[in-house]
């Protein structure tokens, strides 16, 4: 890229980024292209705080590129569509979740699944067709061709919707995909933070009974009672540990520091399936024969289509599902970040960009 | 037990057994129930030997009770049916697979998925029922409940399908169960020897395209020419392992030593499964990452229920499938298990106890 951020486009854009592995977020003016025949623009409004973000501006996974305008729970009211637009139009409250591009040819965007297509383009951080960097909802506009256009219906917190994008997304789409979203099924969640506290929403409302398992028992009363959990398993506790051997059908473990998966299998019936959603970053311990045994499964799943990311936010919609946030002011991004990377968010942090962003563009 | 093997039942028997852990074979007389009102009697004709044969006999497992009888593909002809049998009749070709007893009234066991209940009853070196320790197929003759009695038609070689009962089912089960029997497939099957060479045969015979994965080349025309298998990747070469990424719907890992599966994950395409079938005794590395960004999965398999033994038994008579064998007379045992050890042997042992085992009994 020859010219400067701010240049590269027609559209001025203003937004929080990045600028070294430090992480620190500071306000960064740059550009975004102008609405193409099948773009949506949108003015963003809320932004969603992921775990990534933190890894991302820290390259902690080793690939990325400065400055990054983190951010891919993007939720905003349409300002512009392009001619050939068929799914929205302006006023209409939509959203950006983990990707903006994809090949459109292979078998998996074929079949709905852009985020395992092997070209797909991240929110941030990605190099889109056009040869530029993409840049993430911390900002005051965005624009994403339809197909990666979200509706939101009218009645519903957009606020508290954003994390629906992404940590929404991860816990429902594996408890589909794995066979999981049925009533009477026993569904063990690992870690109670963004990901987590939405997967024991969602299984419940499919029907399961849900049971937080967790090192820590200090958010025991609020999986319980707050977010409508059936059980809360200690997982260092060996007594509890023990009599809970073989009774669930399938764990979603969102835990991304390396930890002992041999209890979690444990844990599981015959038949019964791990699914991963945290990535730690060294491999972990893999014990063969508990899974022939059983004819068990550690599996993992990534965020989900953009089909079914829609599917998930209607199924949201209609069952009152949404994310316990925080709602900060862009000023406090920084102090938020360092907070989440303490673990100390109950349950996801949501930037109040529509009411805060511009007044930090001095 | 305070009775010596002789003196439990009233049937006497003659067979083959290991006395402690060195594991070496010798001659032993016990004694086999009477005929239930279930139970099926059967004269054994031939019994394969399995790789668990030989971690039993030597007590690599930690869970050996000697004496020990091994033998879990055992077959033969049937010379008593208790009164209430329905599924045999005298002079029928028969077999008894891995398991001889369950509970009969768990998930598992109402599934037909008798080798996943919690209180399955190995063939050999399980405690039956009646508290007697079970003894296996490396004797004269077998008795068993109706239930686990296995049906072979006529027109077979009784011989080369001994190995279908451990071995057969073993591959045939996980194709099925993971979706991997159908058309089109492209499957993997790692390491060619009792369990792989089987695999081959099943997944051609289901229409996948099959590739074996070894690491050493000296199997390769026999896997092409002989075994029929579509082609042939050397798993220590960086480039035809660069070249084979992404291309695999399926692969089944029928190694059991500790070995590395990150290479075999690259190998999946999105949505792929690595099904472990060998059981390594220490755990493997598992990076998660590629599992998250695939939606692959790992994931293990015992043998597989009645039900399905039987459905993969006439799968195979229909498609003229039985294992490559050496038939050995029963003198041969101890040098059999040795060259079983090094993996010497193309690709079963059978051993021929219809013909060779009277006369050992002096």
């Amino acid at each position: 890229m020859s010219k400067a951020p701010e240049e590269q486009h027609p559209v001025k854009a203003f937004g929080w980024a990045a600028k070294d592995s430090s992480g620190l977020l500071s306000p960064f003016k740059f550009s975004r292209r102008a609405t193409g025949d099948k773009d949506v623009r949108f003015k963003v409004l809320y932004c969603g705080i992921c775990h990534a973000d933190l890894h991302k501006t820290k390259n902690e996974w080793g690939s990325s590129k400065y400055p990054i305008v983190p951010g891919h729970e993007i939720v905003g009211e349409v300002t512009e569509v392009g001619n050939e637009v068929m799914k929205v139009k302006v006023g209409d409250k939509v959203g950006v979740g983990c990707v903006v591009g994809a090949c459109h040819s292979c078998e998996n965007c074929n079949n709905d699944l852009e985020i395992y297509c092997p070209q797909t383009i991240m929110t941030y951080n990605g190099i889109y067709h056009d040869g530029t960097i993409t840049y993430g909802g911390f900002s005051d506009t965005m624009v994403a061709n339809e197909r990666y256009i979200l509706r939101f219906p009218e009645n519903i917190p957009l606020d508290a919707s954003a994390p629906l994008l992404c940590a929404g997304i991860t816990l429902y789409s594996p408890l589909k995909y794995y066979g999981l979203a049925e009533p009477g099924k026993h569904i063990g969640i690992v870690g109670l933070g963004g990901l987590g506290h939405v997967g024991v929403k969602f299984a419940k409302a499919f029907g399961a009974k849900v049971t937080v398992i967790s090192t820590s028992t200090n958010k025991k009363d609020d999986a319980l009672e707050h977010l409508g959990a059936d059980s809360f398993l200690h997982s260092r506790d060996q007594e509890q540990m023990q009599a809970a051997q073989g009774t669930f059908d399938g764990i979603l473990d969102t835990v991304s520091a390396v930890h002992s998966i041999m209890p979690l299998i444990g844990l599981l019936k015959s038949h019964g399936k791990l699914v991963m959603l945290g990535a730690p970053a060294e491999p972990l311990e893999l014990p063969v024969f508990p899974l022939l045994m059983g004819r068990k499964m550690v599996a993992g799943s990534a965020t989900g289509g953009l089909k079914e990311t829609q599917e998930m936010i209607d199924f949201a919609a209609k069952h009152n599902i949404t994310a316990d946030i925080e709602l900060i002011p862009t000023d406090y991004l920084n102090k938020a970040m360092e907070r989440l990377a303490k673990g100390d968010v109950r349950y996801r942090f949501v930037i109040d960009i529509g009411n805060s962003l511009a007044s930090t563009n001095h």
